[in-house]
């Protein structure tokens, strides 16, 4: 693709993000950022929240469970991706149109959090173990249950571990 | 400020962050990030690693102290800031102009890495305990061991605990 | 305002930009930027349009009548400025959101044309004469006709030279 | 190209754009703009200028012409590329390296001006005839001298009128 919106959005989420597989088995996990401007109030000198900015999220694949697994309810989060219009029919008929994200890159911010890092072992699909990178030398016991979808009733449709391979980011999410 | 030139970089620091205080007491952290673009070779269909750029980065206060505790050497992140040239001379008397990279957030991307995100205390100044938000409701045994600076040489000179304040954003880093 | 959400937006307008004025005289432009992504199709190598984006822009005051005499329907432009979102009520009493970018800087794209600059004079609310910058030793008779919104039927109710000053940025634009 | 690092600069040009070709024939024109935040000082609530980011452009084929024609010093743009690092020798042996940025789109701001837009005619390599947009229904008489490089001492060692084809646009720039 060329000639996208690319967009960088500093906000937190509203929600846990929810996982979903497609048809062919490829992770999506949707969630919304909010994103909350401050004013300068010149007068009192103090800072005051503007107007939040909402915005509807989608993430793929690897990324999408790493996210789900990753990132709750209030997470702020720093958002970097590509900006879309999607038109889509109301159960009255109506046309509506929504902006989405379609996520690249996210990550946790650490302006109020820190965070401790494990870098998936590229090997197999469902990854997870692997010498954890960043991880400041303490031991993993305990380690994040990546993976694990095993008891997702979601799953069972969509059978994890095969994201079905082929760049198919213009498939619609199951959601 | 206003009429910054702002950006979004993705990349891999080329080293651990290297953390110091300036002689009041804030906290800053210094590191490097490379980011490599990827060009797809019509011919073959592969995607190639084009040149890489690298930006040195600069990040203050609380988040420079999270920084340095949650990313390490080869840590995959997303960087979005102000950028800025700053100019200074040789020992030999020659001007040079470097272009820098003022953080404004950042975190560890989750593209191919998980992480558990601790919030801080907003109360104290060394923070780091509190209740886990994001930890998925595992207890924290073990917890990072946020502060603890109390063994670092640089922090005899400024004392953590006191970022003194004030919006010294331009305070020059201390390397 | 801090932790805006700002980005770039290219393409082109979709009809001719609607000028008004808001009561308290300020100038403000409406436009649509339609932008649209192209995809490589690997297999035949060739470069196909994808869906395109629209963003609804406003622009206010001595930018909005720059806007409003130099750019035209089809005109392809860039645009740089602030994401946010505005709900309001439909006849029906339904809630709508809608995104919309208020514009920080806009110009006519160079991609595929050529443009005569003139810069404004600063000291008269009309401006527009003054001596021709960007305009290659060429005189400028029948220079641009700007001002002249005597004619204009909405200048009446919010008469032009007055923008009344004042950081009105968040007034609702009159459309 | 993807993962490139891309960025929005506004600012002003610092000198007249220079407008070269390589030997294969395209034409490539390179120019600073000079990006000066402003910041408010609380204490008297004006605003101060800060110290300006200077970023060397290049710019590539009909674009190139286009800006050596519509852009001169001084002139306020709206720039968007990408990031990119160059590293050369000096005379003396020492390895240097630069920040450039690789234009993808290039436009005269309005903030304090107004442009005469007209859209290339995209028969011909030269141009610069055809029905003006954007011109206000006027006729064009006397139209841009388009191309017109024929006495340009350059264009005798690189021609102007075949770029060459091909994507050339990693081939350094010859300045």
């Amino acid at each position: 693709m060329a000639g996208e919106t690319t967009i960088t959005v500093i906000g937190n989420l509203t929600d846990d993000p929810e996982l979903r597989f497609t048809p062919s088995g490829a992770a999506v996990a949707k969630f919304r950022v909010a994103s909350t401007p401050r004013t300068l109030d010149r007068a009192s000198g103090e800072w005051k929240d503007g107007e939040p900015l909402f915005l509807q999220c989608n993430v793929w694949r690897q990324v999408a469970e790493n996210v789900a697994e990753s990132l709750h309810r209030g997470a702020r989060v720093i958002v970097s991706g590509r900006l879309r219009q999607r038109s889509y029919e109301t159960r009255e008929g109506e046309k509506r149109t929504v902006m989405e994200l379609e996520v690249d890159e996210i990550g946790p911010s650490l302006r109020y959090a820190t965070a401790k890092v494990q870098k998936m072992s590229r090997s197999g699909g469902g990854g997870g173990s692997g010498g954890g990178f960043g991880s400041g030398g303490g031991g993993n016991s305990g380690a994040p249950s990546q993976g694990g979808y095993a008891d997702d009733p979601w799953a069972t449709a969509a059978p994890v571990g095969g994201p079905g391979g082929g760049n198919n980011f213009d498939e619609e999410p199951p959601f």
